[in-house]
């Protein structure tokens, strides 16, 4: 791992493996691999994580961000075939882990404040069972096959 | 303009030219124009709109995607030249407006909630009067030149 914006890897929740849970995982990208999201208050919530240290997409070649972006527009068809939403947001901060990642977040008809950012939506978390948990993996992993 | 998604182009705000305001354009990107927001309690926050109309990035060619996401990326590098952020953030929601639109939003070391969402913090929108709001423009489009 190369030192990037002032980020040392080493300390890096994402590179170091702390974060996300590998039990999580629901593929393997080329650029990224891909994990449901621990709060599955919105249910289908994946998180997408560059395997290499970088923080703003700025820093990757061309065609990395391309073939990120690919992955990134992959898990989101994988989850409008999966959920059935009536739109799909996409968010790169790093605020807290500055290591690229993407949230993509389905908004079911059912959604609760559907014209808001999730990050709005004041929630109490929801920790699925870990056979739910896989049920949900599993689903979203059947729709992402290219 | 062609139907996508069910939004027909028509009564689509972006498409009509009714939303961003035409003064408050940053610049004519390849792919996307970029508008500087009109609430600019971050300062420097912009929003980059696809020339067409599309809802979700799967339904945009590969390339064009690529296209798009260099602009992001270009939008981003500008307001890291003009503002130093501590991090930049990246959103693509389209819960109210449905037509694929970039915020790319500079965190401040002034920041007042750098761990939080923007989408998070509540404030009143700071609305910039006309020679600070050109001021900024000039500004994003100095750094902008690729």
């Amino acid at each position: 791992m190369t030192r990037a914006s002032g980020v040392d890897p080493a300390v890096c929740r994402a590179c170091s493996g702390r974060w996300p849970d590998a039990a999580d995982r629901i593929a393997a990208l080329g650029e990224s691999a891909v994990y449901l999201h621990d709060d599955q208050f919105f249910a289908g919530w994946s998180v997408l994580v560059l395997r290499r240290h970088a923080t703003e997409l700025f820093e990757l070649a061309p065609d990395e961000r391309a073939r990120l972006m690919d992955e990134v527009s992959d898990v989101a068809r994988a989850l409008q075939l999966a959920f059935n939403p009536r739109k799909l947001n996409y968010a790169l901060f790093g605020n807290l882990v500055p290591h690229v990642h993407w949230h993509v977040i389905p908004r079911l008809g059912s959604d609760p404040a559907p014209l808001e950012s999730v990050f709005a939506v004041s929630h109490e978390p929801v920790r699925l069972a870990e056979s739910e948990r896989s049920d949900r993996i599993a689903r979203i992993r059947r729709h992402l096959v290219r």
